[in-house]
C-alpha cells in the first residue's frame, strides 16, 4: 500500500476531498518519514511538528464542515529559507540572520497559506543561495550532494518528505539540484512569481520554482504562485499561466519540433553524456534533431556571470564588510569575484543581455521546444561542492521558463534529468510539451 | 500682417487644409527667415533648402489632388542631429561621425514622415548630446547660451525659424534649453516615444521630446510621435497619450492642487529665483502651496549622476579609447568622471531609483501638478557653457511627464520657464493642468 507520503500533492488533494485521507494522516506520514530520514538527507533547518499537526487538523475541521477550501487545501509544502514566514525564522541560510523572524509573510508564503497549504518548515539553502552549502545530503546517496543553493527544497520532495517545495535559482539553483535528486523542477518565466520577501541575490536574474514529483503537481502549485504582485517591481504583465488547464489538456497533439542542444556549455558535459542524449534524440523520433547555437551564445555565460557577481556584491558586500566573521568564506570568495566589475561592463552586459534573448527567441521561430542536460552529469560527490550550474545560466538570463524531467540515470546510478525549455511566457505551451516528450520516451 | 514662418504648427495647418497657405509658402518663409538669421543664431548644422522645397511641392501636390493627409501634412520641423535620417547626414555632434548618413529612418523620423511633416534640417547638438557646445547662440542674445544639449532644436523654434522640432533629454537637455530660448518644452513620460536610430547616451534616462511655441502644437506632434515600437526595447505599455484631445478639451474645470517644490535643486537658484516663485505661487491662488521635498530626495541627483555616467562610459569610452582626437575634451572630461563608478554603486543606484519612483509617486497623492524652476535662472553667457541640469534630473530620473511654460522673466531680460511636472503615464493631465496654470498667469 502506498504511504500518503509517497503520494503526489494531486493525489493527496483527491483523497483529501474524497474523505480518504486527511490532513493530519498526510502531514503524521510526512513527519514521520522526515524523521526516520532526517539524519542521512538533512533537509530542513526548521520544523515545527505541532504547528504543522495543529494546521492539519484546522484543514480538516475546515473540511469537515463544508467550507471553502483552496486547491492545495491541507497539503505540507516546504519553502527554501530565503523565504520569509512570519511564524518560523528565516535564516537565508547564513551565522549573521541567526534567529531572525520576519514579521511578514513573503508574497509565496502569503498566496501558499490563501491556497489551503502548510508551511510544514524551512529547507536548507547555501548561504544566500549562493554556493557555501549546508547539511543536506542526496538522498539517493549521502556521499553526493543534493546540489544547491536549493539543496532541502529538492531532497526533501525527491526523498517523500513533502510532495511540493519551494526552491529559486539565480544561476542554476533549480534546474540542477532537481536533476541531482531525480525530481522535476520548474523555473518559470522571469517576472511570474513574485519576490517580494525572499531575500535577493541578483534581481535581475533571482527565479522562484517549484519542486515536485509530477508535472500534474508543478501546475497546481504553479496556479497558486504566478500571481502579479505590485511590491515586486519586475513582474511581467503575463496573464495567469493557467498551468492546471494545460496539463488537464495532455501533451501537444501534433509531434513537437525539438532542438537539441549542446552550445558553449557542453564543455563541462561528462564523457557519458554525449551517448545518453542520443538515444533521447533517437526516442524522440523525427521531429527531433540537434541543431548548432549561434555564435552570440559564447558570449551569454560571461554575461550572465557580470551581471550576477555584480548584483551579488551589491546586496551582499555590506555583510562582509559589517560582519566578516559572520560570513562563509566561500560567500566572502564569490562575493570577492565581483568586487573589480566597472560599471561601464555591467550596462554592457545588461545591453548584451538583450541581444541574447533576442537569439533565443529567434530559435524559437525554428523550434517548439529546446532540450540540453539539466547538469554536466550524476551529483558530484558532497566534498566536490553543490556541482556546475553552466547549464542553466543561459536560461537564466534570458528568463525563459524551463523544466527539468527527471529521465536518466549516470553510470553510479544517479538521477539525471533532461531539460526542456520554452519560449518567454509560453509556460503552458512547455508543459504540453514536455508532457509529449515525457509519453514519447 | 503674420508672416508665415511665425505662425504655429497648428495655426499653420489650419491655413494650409483651408487653402489659405501652401506648404511652400510656408518653407520659403522658414528657409527666408532662417538664412538671415542664421549667422546670429546657427541652430542648423544641416539644410538642404532644395530637398525641403521640393518636398512642400509635393505636399501641395497632395492637397490638390485631395488625397489623404497627416496630422502634420506639409509642416516644416527640426530633428537634433542624433536622430537618424536616411536622407540627411547625422554626425551626432561629432568629428568622429562627421559626414555620417544613416541607412534607415529613426523611428521617430518615420512617424513624423508618414504624418507629413517636412524635415527641414537637422538642428546642432552637443557633441553626444552632452555638454561640449556647438555654435549655437541664444537667439534673445547671442552673448548667451540656448542652453544644452538640443541647442539648435530650442532656438530654431523660438526665433520662429520652424514651429516644431525634436531634442531629447538625459541630464535636462530639453527643458532647460527651451528655458532659457523661451519656448515651451515637452519631456513625456520614460518610454513613451521610441528611441530606435537615435545616438544613445544613457538608455535609462534618454528622453526624446518636443519643443513648440504652443501647448496645442507639443500636442499635435506628441501624438504622432508617442506610439509603441518593438524596436525600443524600454516601450511602456501606455495607451496612446491622446494630447490632442485633453488639450481640445482645454484646461481642466476644477482649480487642481498645485504644489512648488524647491528640493536639493535650489542651492543653485539665482537668488532672484525665490521672488519670481512667490509671485507665481501667490498668483495662482489658494489650491497652490510651497510643499517640502521629502529626505530621500537629497540622494536622487547622486543617483541620476551614478546612472548617467556609467552608461556614458558604456556608450561613448570606446570612442575615447579608440580615436582620442576625434574627441572634444569636455566629452573625455565627462567620460573620465564614470570611469572609476563600480557595478556594485550602479546596481545599488538602479535598485535606489525605484525608490525615488516610489517617493515621486507618493508626492502626487497630495497634489494634482508639481511645479518648479525650469533652470536655476535666465541662460548663462555663451563663455560659461550651457548651463546646470540640477532642476531637471530628478524628473529625468524618475521618468515623470515635464513641460516647461515661458512665462518668466530674469534681470536681463531673458525668458525663465515654469517646469510642470505631472505623474507617471498621466502626460494628457499634465497638459489640461498645464493650460489652467497658463490661464491663471
Amino acid at each position: 500500500m502506498t504511504k500518503a507520503n509517497e503520494l503526489t500533492a494531486s493525489a493527496a488533494q483527491a483523497a483529501i476531498r474524497a474523505g480518504d485521507l486527511t490532513s493530519r494522516q498526510l502531514i503524521d506520514a510526512c513527519l514521520d518519514h522526515t524523521q526516520q530520514r532526517d539524519d542521512d538527507v538533512g533537509a530542513w533547518i526548521y520544523l515545527n511538528p505541532e504547528m504543522a499537526r495543529a494546521a492539519a487538523d484546522e484543514a480538516d475541521r475546515i473540511i469537515s464542515a463544508g467550507e471553502a477550501t483552496g486547491p492545495l487545501h491541507g497539503i505540507p509544502v516546504g519553502l527554501k529559507d530565503i523565504i520569509d514566514t512570519k511564524d518560523m525564522p528565516t535564516e537565508q541560510g547564513s551565522d549573521l540572520f541567526k534567529g531572525r523572524r520576519p514579521v511578514t509573510d513573503s508574497t509565496m508564503t502569503r498566496l501558499l497559506r490563501d491556497a489551503g497549504a502548510i508551511i510544514m518548515g524551512k529547507t536548507v539553502t547555501t548561504e544566500y543561495a549562493l554556493t557555501a552549502a549546508g547539511k543536506t545530503r542526496n538522498p539517493h546517496n549521502p556521499d553526493h550532494t543534493p546540489g544547491g543553493s536549493s539543496s532541502g527544497s529538492a531532497a526533501a520532495v525527491a526523498d517523500q518528505q513533502i510532495p511540493l517545495s519551494i526552491g529559486s535559482q539565480t544561476g542554476g539553483s533549480m534546474i540542477r539540484p532537481a536533476s541531482f535528486c531525480g525530481v522535476h523542477g520548474f523555473k518559470p518565466t522571469f517576472g511570474t512569481i513574485s519576490r517580494a520577501g525572499m531575500h535577493p541575490l541578483a534581481r535581475p536574474l533571482d527565479h522562484p520554482g517549484i519542486y515536485a514529483r509530477s508535472l500534474e503537481d508543478i501546475a497546481l502549485m504553479g496556479d497558486v504562485l504566478m500571481s502579479k504582485d505590485p511590491l515586486d517591481l519586475d513582474m511581467r504583465g503575463h496573464p495567469k499561466a493557467n498551468l492546471v488547464e494545460a496539463v488537464s489538456k495532455g501533451a501537444v497533439e501534433t509531434p513537437p519540433r525539438i532542438a537539441f542542444v549542446k552550445g558553449p556549455m557542453w564543455e563541462a558535459a561528462e564523457p557519458y553524456m554525449g551517448a545518453l542524449f542520443e538515444d533521447i534524440v533517437k526516442k524522440l523520433g523525427s521531429t527531433a534533431r540537434e541543431v548548432e547555437m549561434a555564435g552570440i551564445f559564447d558570449d551569454a555565460l560571461n554575461c550572465h556571470s557580470t551581471i550576477m557577481l555584480a548584483n551579488i556584491v551589491a546586496n551582499l558586500g555590506d555583510y562582509i564588510r559589517d560582519t566578516p566573521d559572520k560570513v562563509h568564506k566561500e560567500t566572502i570568495r564569490r562575493v570577492a569575484q565581483g568586487n573589480g566589475i566597472a560599471a561601464e561592463d555591467y550596462v554592457k552586459a545588461i545591453e548584451f543581455s538583450d541581444t541574447v534573448d533576442a537569439a533565443v527567441d529567434h530559435m524559437f521561430e525554428h523550434c517548439d521546444v529546446i532540450i540540453t542536460p539539466a547538469a554536466p552529469g550524476e551529483a558530484p560527490k558532497h566534498v566536490e561542492g553543490t556541482g556546475n550550474a553552466i547549464f542553466q545560466k543561459l536560461w537564466t538570463l534570458t528568463g525563459v521558463p524551463t523544466l527539468t524531467l527527471p529521465k536518466l540515470q549516470g553510470p553510479n546510478g544517479l538521477p539525471i534529468g533532461i531539460q526542456v525549455i520554452g519560449r518567454f511566457g509560453q509556460d503552458a505551451t512547455l508543459f504540453r510539451n514536455a508532457m509529449w516528450i515525457e509519453n514519447a520516451l
